[in-house]
């Protein structure tokens, strides 16, 4: 059954091709001699190569030395090369301020990857098995997770790691490993968290199953089985509107604000974090608060704002997108003032702008024609010389409404803040006649006293 | 901070509106009754209409009286009209052969409904609080579940039932109760499940905080609510789907198999819920293995099969698409024979159909022009009388490629299994020289030494 179970596995996963070589780590426990030997009867079948490759951690002293022989008496009965590797543990996680967990899994990864180029195999297997399953799950509950982290451990992972036992529960694989003479050494494979999981295993999980439902294991895997086919969904929706909506380049993306907008939650979250992935190259120390931060960004009232998020990611709002970066932007100041004549035009190379200028009638003003870049002052009104300038700190323009800050002025137009030192403004003596192209200020108007007028027009080189 | 924190929620979830008339479940514990005090110091402010409605279930004795009266004195206070109901809950229970969970749940609603119509109430507002909801999440992963189960209770229900205390912890509403001397009774609300609900409460939680996470309750609703959102998403995709590709009438419910095949499964299983749900009113008793049984019908292979789910759901799979309803399609059986004459015609009234045989020479045959609804046959090889008839059992046809059955003829040529007793067959008395104007037999067929035809033209009224 349980060998039938597995075949099952492979087969509804893909988890083994014709002509794979493939990797085995094994500790000497049940789960991955159960592993091997499977692999060991499906070899032929399925055309493919197998080494075994066994890591003596020197935590467990002279029962490691046992572990390791047992490894290669079984390997060599089973006609399978194998590796075995000792590394002192303990003392690389004290080098490299890592706990034990973390450097032993680092190390067996690391070596379980040099004996695949070696061997030129292309997939390490590894045996986690139904209880392992629902356990992680179970870990990750109460630990706080969502949808991703709920699917649980992956039967396969893109960097070649397949998981063949993960349908089948830890008793069944302890009554093959009888059936079959394996005689197993005690499981070490599980170093991860041992404490933790230890509690789970044998408190947590016998106490629910003992009060609330016998079937617990079936359950929650069930549950996670379901949760993984909403994921892939869910997650397959997202890249697809992520390729729609992004541009990145190596270490910036932008998401078009408008078609972001549109989008549901749920997509939106998983954006910005493949955004982030994709110049960072994981979501680690993103918290759910810095993606609902940048969501915030959204709104129009929020265009020119920045946020640092950890590790160094800026994030923009401009006018038509949202910038993910670890560029921060400086907004290059750019500063220019010229004197303007009554008749006659300025250059502005900063901004590659000709101001034009004529003094006439109101008659001869009024039967010209209209034109969308020029605007008629009352002469009159002018007081002393003119200038044409970048804006400057605590400029301010009459307008209908009464007077208004530039800065305010920009805002409401959604002029990007990299854009507003570039806008040429006008002004007298006593203050500003005219913000770019976009308003005059009330103090110049023409009106019905008006006998001469300035008329200046903008030119874009 | 309980009373901003509620207002929060409100707002956030758009609980209550101006002008909403709300009906209060008060049970006289810290839950409801810290609901009332807020709901009441809200009453202007959200310019709301407020009644409490209190069931006394008869399981308390003595103590039930004077929670009742605890419940009209602190109304009184508050000067909020109150209705109180006293109902033999065990008695009814018996009667009606319902748990005392079931029993005092379906007492209650009904009582709230009741209430509601004669205040012309809109909403129902309960005081579920954020440990219930912990509390709810973790009974149902231990029990089994899904992503619409994990979203756990609702702030808002369809039927106006609402939760304004969804975000406050039991403690802090008990201080509230405290501080605003409220003393409210022991809370006997959550009858619901009492056993299991207080070993999650007193024994579980405790022993997940002291071990795992101190912060459990909070981890858990944070991964609540953000597969609320996830959940959300894929149910509004899989309705703005089914909306597209599904044709419902009262009790029957159409699927157009192209487009269905197409969808992700996450999709696929909400529609067929969707379907079930759409005759059935809800899906229960539709187990995960059903929807798979009917997903399976996406095969050609499976065409005009059919199946039956509980509560008398029969599925067909039919050429272009999958049919659930409730309503067993039953294939009439049409059956005819009828004599054909070697040159004249015959009218079958059960199919609407005429047979008109000429017999000709061959050359008079080949001059003719070629109609897509006749057939020429060498008449030399036809022996004895000839009739059409509907198919018959064992029905077999000489093709180019042998012989074969009529009944895997019409399977190939995908024609439904309701529509095949209409398919006219010509026979002699040796066997069948044509199925409607399908195929012609080998047996019969115009040679180099063919001297007389028999022309066969299909006519339909």
């Amino acid at each position: 059954m349980v060998f039938e179970k597995v075949l099952s596995t492979i087969n509804k996963h893909n988890l083994i091709e014709s002509g794979d070589k493939i990797v085995i780590g094994i500790s000497g426990g049940p789960d991955s001699v159960c592993l091997l030997h499977i692999l060991s009867r499906l070899k032929d079948k399925l055309d493919i190569e197998l080494y075994a490759a066994h890591l003596n951690h020197q935590i467990r002293g002279i029962e490691a030395q046992k572990d390791a022989l047992y490894v290669s008496d079984i390997c060599d009965k089973m006609g399978i090369t194998y590796f075995l590797k000792s590394i002192d543990v303990p003392k690389y996680c004290e080098d490299n301020n890592l706990s034990i967990e973390e450097g032993a899994r680092k190390l067996r990864y690391e070596m379980f990857d040099e004996i695949k180029q070696k061997t030129k195999s292309n997939k390490i297997a590894v045996g986690h098995n139904l209880n392992d399953q629902a356990e992680t799950i179970l870990m990750r509950i109460m630990r706080g997770t969502g949808l991703q982290g709920l699917r649980g451990i992956e039967y396969a992972r893109e960097n070649g790691v397949i998981r063949p036992l993960l349908d089948i529960e830890r008793k069944d694989i302890e009554e093959y490993c009888e059936v079959h003479n394996l005689n197993p050494r005690i499981d070490e494979s599980n170093l991860e968290n041992i404490y933790t999981r230890n509690k789970i295993r044998l408190e947590l999980i016998p106490y629910m199953k003992d009060n609330f439902n016998t079937n617990l294991i079936e359950s929650i895997v069930r549950m996670s089985n379901n949760l993984r086919s909403d994921s892939d969904y869910i997650e397959s929706e997202a890249k697809s509107e992520f390729k729609n909506i992004c541009k990145v380049t190596s270490d910036t993306v932008d998401i078009k604000i408008n078609d972001f907008s549109k989008l549901h939650n749920a997509i939106k979250v998983r954006i910005l974090r493949e955004g982030i992935k994709s110049i960072l190259g994981d979501t680690n120390f993103i918290e759910q608060k810095h993606i609902e931060d940048i969501i915030g960004f959204e709104s129009e009232s929020k265009i020119n704002k920045m946020l640092t998020l950890p590790r160094g990611v800026f994030v923009y709002r401009k006018q038509d997108c949202i910038t993910l970066t670890t560029t921060e932007i400086v907004i290059e100041d750019i500063d220019f003032l010229y004197n303007i004549p009554s008749n006659g035009f300025v250059k502005i190379k900063e901004v590659n702008t000709i101001i034009e200028t004529q003094t006439m009638t109101i008659d001869r003003y009024k039967s010209g024609k209209v034109d969308k870049m020029s605007r008629g002052f009352d002469l009159n009104k002018i007081k002393g010389g003119m200038v044409v300038r970048s804006r400057q700190q605590g400029d301010k323009i009459k307008l209908a409404g009464g007077s208004k800050k530039i800065k305010d002025l920009f805002i409401d137009l959604k002029i990007a803040r990299e854009e507003r030192c570039k806008v040429p403004i006008i002004s007298d003596e006593q203050g500003i006649l005219q913000v770019g192209q976009y308003k005059s200020s009330e103090n110049y108007k023409i009106d019905e006293k008006t006998k001469e007028v300035l008329k200046v027009t903008f030119k874009k080189l």
